[in-house]
């Protein structure tokens, strides 16, 4: 059954009578469709019964067919009101549901053109769909890993004391961009910038004995995400503080690889290893959640957090990257991505996790 | 005084109590802070009076404090409510505006935050302020100009029969990159792939004698976007058609730069070129707008576009590119970014308008 007939029987099944999505990760899953956020409105009408529409300015027209979707098409013209030919295409529908990114200007537009119809969140029907891969989706998601892990392993070519992260970082952008068709993200944090988990790039020179988080990802020609943090030493002796956490840090990743598969929860995964981490005493510097779901988007559900109950099933893919931060001095973080198979976990990471001494 | 004091003081004018912004173009111009699009909220919450703040997650206060933000910040870590932080700053503010791309799921749980206060849209204020450029932004889209426009003066390097669109514009991506620090987008529209106004690249051989659509654009260090239209022929002769509608194009096109000032409306400008396209018997063959503004997001206000009474004023930057458009066969665009300046117009791109034969 197509992606978008599962969509449309699980919003029968909630009683909403029309998803609309709006260009983002959703739609490109319904429909295959990566349709650019412009200003001018792409909106799919997926009803609950019946055949779903894609509202596209005329220009778009051609990129839409291109894109092989299985839906048919409505075009307006640039003086048109989009919103007036999306309401006249979900009809009397009671129920709308929107897509959770869609922008808040489109969601009060459609209120006006849809008066008399409550609006509702519909991104948790799309998510349902997207939280458990399947056997393509899994290979696509092999292979990002594979990807990324290639980059990791020419770390020794860019990575030396006299460079700034920057410099590291731009040759690094250059080889995810030589196994993906975008470079999603670069985080070279030496020293004291490895303690601030999303530190991107900055005109520090990375010193002699600076330990250095390098947490990196791309898409990939399938449209799949890679993500994943090692880290490394440039050279010069491992501050003993420092050495002393990394190992509890392995300690925590390592548990949790172990733990997580099919029928444990989200927050199990997360206590596991920040168990760990606070009965060495560094419960305090673990200031994130251990991870996040991967798919199309870099971040996406199952979020491996604190207080989620969701239990894992066969499909859902996630990143298992507990970290410690000491502010002021280094960090580490250690990251692999993993999905859960039938009855364990495949991990798609496998460049070594211990530090790296280049 | 600052740009969110302005913005503060036009949300009182207007009855809006609070105006809630999310990572985007609107929260960088008034606060400076280049936030990603995270699923953990970060949001400046701007009192028409008072101080404002700036929610960010904990594990992004180094990067926004990094930004030289002038606000002050309130975190909230991994299992705490960020809406309920925001509803506690928002206080008993009756109206709140949104910002235009806050995403529905932000706009419901705000929604539920503050079940008493109204919810409008708050767009318009930032809007106001960002479509009247600075001298500092001016300036900024100048240098942008002048990097584009040496992209296109190299086009000879890369453009030639046998080559894929596709290799042509992965050279391109490569020139935009030593001039910007984002490439946005490359079309390298060839023969019939000219006659889709937004398509990008393709595997397709480009052949002597196509006509080819290079549009191009990216963002400068400065955080400014650049963006122009130039048509080459890949050797051999100009299609006898081709030729007949590209005069008028350039005809059409001369005609609205020379038109475009302060005191016109965006209408006007369009109607300018749309009548001598019309005049000469390629009217439906325009498919879009004139044009779009742009400063730090490349399509932004104002549009040029029939139905826009909107006068243009001093600091309104904006595209000027009609295009004609033969589906199956080819099709041609010119496009300049200009300013609106006291009395007139200043154009950022200047290399030749004319099709270049490479």
């Amino acid at each position: 059954m197509s992606r978008w007939k599962r969509a449309q029987q699980a919003a029968a099944d909630q009683g909403i009578d029309a998803l609309l999505i709006t260009p983002g990760a959703d739609l490109r899953y319904l429909t295959g469709y990566v349709a650019l956020p412009l200003e001018r409105l792409t909106c799919l009408v997926l009803p609950s019964s019946g055949d779903p529409t894609l509202v596209v300015p005329a220009l778009e027209r051609a990129a839409a067919v291109a894109s092989g979707i299985d839906v048919q098409i409505a075009t307006w013209n640039e003086t048109e009101d989009p919103f007036a030919l999306v309401a006249s295409l979900v009809g009397d529908a009671h129920t709308i549901g929107v897509d959770d990114h869609m922008w808040a200007s489109r969601v009060f537009a459609l209120g006006a053109a849809l008066p008399e119809a409550d609006q509702v969140l519909g991104g948790s029907i799309v998510q349902d769909l997207r939280i458990r891969k399947d056997a393509e989706e899994t290979v696509a998601l092999r292979e990002a890993g594979l990807a990324i892990d290639r980059v990791h392993q020419r770390m020794g070519e860019w990575l030396r004391p006299g460079r700034t992260e920057r410099e590291v970082g731009a040759d690094i952008a250059a080889a995810i961009l030589t196994e993906h068709v975008t470079c999603d993200f670069v985080i070279v944090g030496s020293g004291p910038n490895g303690a601030s988990p999303h530190h991107e790039v900055s005109d520090r020179v990375i010193e002699v004995g600076d330990p250095v988080v390098v947490d990196i990802g791309g898409t990939t020609a399938a449209g799949y995400c890679s993500d994943s943090t090692r880290n490394y030493l440039a050279g010069g002796q491992v501050p003993a503080e420092y050495a002393q956490f990394y190992d509890v840090l392995l300690e925590a990743q390592t548990a949790q690889r172990e733990h997580a598969r099919p029928g444990v929860t989200a927050e199990s995964v997360d206590l596991v290893g920040r168990q760990i981490i606070a009965d060495a005493g560094y419960g305090d510097l673990f200031i994130h959640r251990t991870g996040h779901g991967i798919g199309q988007e870099t971040h996406e559900e199952p979020y491996i957090v604190e207080g989620s109950e969701l239990v894992l099933t066969e499909g859902m893919a996630f990143s298992i990257e507990p970290g410690i931060y000491v502010e002021g001095r280094f960090g580490a973080r250690i990251e692999d991505i993993a999905i859960c198979t039938a009855d364990g976990l495949e991990v798609f990471n496998n460049t070594p996790r211990e530090l790296v001494i280049l």
